[in-house]
């Protein structure tokens, strides 16, 4: 028997493409590290307004540059990302709160779900430009994912009781404790010490912190430990 | 006779700390990619005005993140950084502007010697916590790098002509005219196209563009070339 895995949290809202992009490289290296990967589905809009921070895409360079960096990074990380054609609208006006509350029933219920139904989602919002804010949308992306049109009804009529709401208020809460200012964070937990690191382009430093081997955000297709 | 270099040209500023860890990077790689290195002296209070940019320390929650995730790159990156204690007086109040000056005059009159002089103002306010901004800090910067005193003054002396100041003024607005909002800023000119990649962690990322191999922001010392 090796050494215990490391835990790992991550925390993401399928509002951004950022914290897909982050999602997707530790979802490659969790079979390559030694890690248990914990995935933490938060509120972007909660994490903003706690921290006093602003959607980086308010500022109008910002929002030029990010454009072309979400673009070129999707073709380094080989993830299908596309900006939605109204991102305003999308990001601000229609938000997350009902996809991530439905998220955050899959986590409580369904745990073994939660990586491919996050997929469906991001896939819709940030690469086909489809609505994730409908009932019909968030039914559609857990079919595809592969539950059950009776599973997802079931937990989609969970997403208003208060447990629902209270466990990703919490989750939002916790990544706020931890010192997030947006989305996404990766915690991990080594030796009794507890490291944040924000954002998609940590995962070198975080190979560098695991003592494990960083091979890129496209390893090849070892799965040593399965 | 292999293919020509590609122009990489790095927008920096000595008062900001991933301008230095994005620098001793590109200067390690000089060498092992096939590329012509242009260090490019900028004022990043100039391009955050421009950019209606806030310094990200303004905001506490980022402030406290800032602190650490230096801590951790300068670990991985092995450069001696370490933050200034008085962190707002230095950044805020004090500033670069004469520093910058200086290193725009020596990238006019004497640039085989930039490398070396802008090393050792960082070491000073980004290692040392040493003032940069009084003409004997920055005479004792230029002598460390190897400048002889005569040398040193003479380009001191320069620092407040028209032709410095709109050297540093130009550098700053093209910059600008490349997208920036905070620095460093890397741009990448590429079979015709320009990329312009903002920090010191889309390194891999310009790796990959260039269709260069990434060796880690330590790669073993190999000068293929010299």
């Amino acid at each position: 028997m090796g050494p215990l895995p490391r835990t790992l949290e991550l925390f993401y809202d399928v509002l951004s493409p950022y914290s897909w992009l982050g999602f997707e490289v530790l979802c490659r290296y969790k079979n390559i590290w030694n890690i248990n990967l914990q995935l933490r589905p938060s509120l972007i809009a909660g994490i903003m307004k706690d921290s006093g921070n602003q959607p980086p895409a308010l500022l109008p360079r910002k929002a030029q540059y990010l454009r072309n960096d979400v673009r070129l990074l999707g073709q380094h990380v080989q993830i299908p990302v596309q900006f939605p054609k109204d991102f305003f609208s999308v990001i601000l006006e229609k938000g997350s709160l009902s996809a991530m509350r439905f998220l955050t029933a899959v986590s409580m219920e369904h745990p073994e779900m939660l990586e491919k139904v996050s997929r469906e989602l991001w896939m819709r919002v940030w690469s086909r430009d489809e609505d994730i804010s409908e009932p019909q949308s968030i039914l559609a992306a857990a079919e595809k994912a592969g539950m059950s049109t009776e599973q997802a009804r079931g937990l989609l009529e969970k997403i208003s009781t208060p447990n629902v709401k209270n466990k990703l208020k919490e989750t939002t809460e916790a990544a706020c404790k931890y010192g997030a200012f947006g989305l996404p964070i990766t915690v991990a937990h080594l030796d009794g010490q507890t490291h944040m690191l924000f954002g998609s382009d940590r995962m070198e430093l975080l190979a560098h912190l695991l003592g494990e081997k960083w091979m890129g955000p496209v390893p090849p297709a070892i799965n040593a430990r399965l």
